[in-house]
């Protein structure tokens, strides 16, 4: 029991700790939220904090695994279509931090041998899955037509998504969800043969 | 002439520390391009180097803004079409360093005060020009038909190239040129009316 005790208390710590960090990095953004104030908040020192994890890297790529876990269980489960994913996007105004920390860690992690590099190239797999799922259930529905080029759109969802989040953090007047949708607009009406029926 | 001279001296070694950052930073990406190296190769000591840019940020701003100036000069001014737009990501894939600052900065400086989130701000405007007029030529020369939001066409096409080059940054195999053309495609594809004759 002892071991399995402090094994299973290692893992709630863990998980304290990450809550915490999203919260820290969602307000101030990667740059402000510093290990000192985490480890604060969860009654820890800085070498205790990092007795849970390894490095600030680490800690940052985990932070970024939770929110996609919060944001897919929240948002896009619920609702796996391209609105779900909207519901996502609408989510992100709120934590800006968390936004701009994936935003420079991901240009950061792609420099040769950065430890969250796979990290990055695995999330982007999964994203573009999560995206194509989408859009053959829009197929299957009836709001997408065949002739659209699946993994080709959702390559083009998730590269717009990205750009535009870059764009909106410095001018958060940009109405992301509006764009996006645009941008599913006009996949859906060329998604369509041309002599074929468009729904309205 | 001693005053003039000195301005016009304190001019050209600027170009040349810039010259020479830009060819450090393509080919070692930012954070490996120290200002130590830049400062041996112009025959300056760091704090002399620093004289003439007050700081590492002002640098790299100044290093992206000649490297958007070069880009003009050499393949969109010859050639102002999104063809021209494509050769300067062509090019893009030749300096991987500087696409690497331009992403990671661009994120970085997005943070509330930071000194170059006006640089930023402006260029945003700027490349969306760019496009926007590379869309009106392609009107007018009859790729591009009349049904295409200009401003909204420009926002996406500007989007998806700073969002797939992250992604190219993690994989190139990514063909940053081959997406962009198809988007382009898309674009083109909706312009025109329904009943209205595309062309081949």
């Amino acid at each position: 029991m002892g071991r399995r005790g402090a094994y299973a208390k290692g893992l709630a710590k863990r998980e304290e700790i990450l809550a915490v960090a999203l919260d820290v990095v969602a307000k101030n953004g990667c740059r402000k939220a510093t290990t000192r104030e985490i480890a604060e908040r969860v009654g820890l020192t800085q070498p205790g904090l990092m007795h849970h994890f390894g490095s600030r890297e680490e800690l940052f790529q985990e932070v970024l695994r939770a929110r996609d876990l919060h944001d897919l269980d929240e948002f896009f489960a619920p609702n796996p279509r391209f609105e779900g994913f909207l519901e996502v996007i609408r989510h992100n105004t709120q934590v800006a931090g968390l936004v701009q920390l994936y935003a420079e860690y991901a240009a950061e992690a792609s420099i040769a041998g950065h430890p969250a590099h796979d990290y990055f190239v695995e999330r982007y797999a999964w994203v573009r899955g999560l995206i194509a799922a989408a859009i053959e259930r829009a197929q299957e529905e009836g709001e997408m037509g065949p002739e659209v080029d699946i993994a080709e759109a959702a390559d083009l969802i998730v590269a717009a998504s990205d750009g535009l989040q870059v764009e909106w953090l410095h001018d958060p007047t940009i109405d992301m969800v509006a764009r996006l949708t645009r941008v599913w607009e006009l996949l859906r009406r060329s998604s369509w043969p041309e002599s074929g029926v468009h729904p309205a």
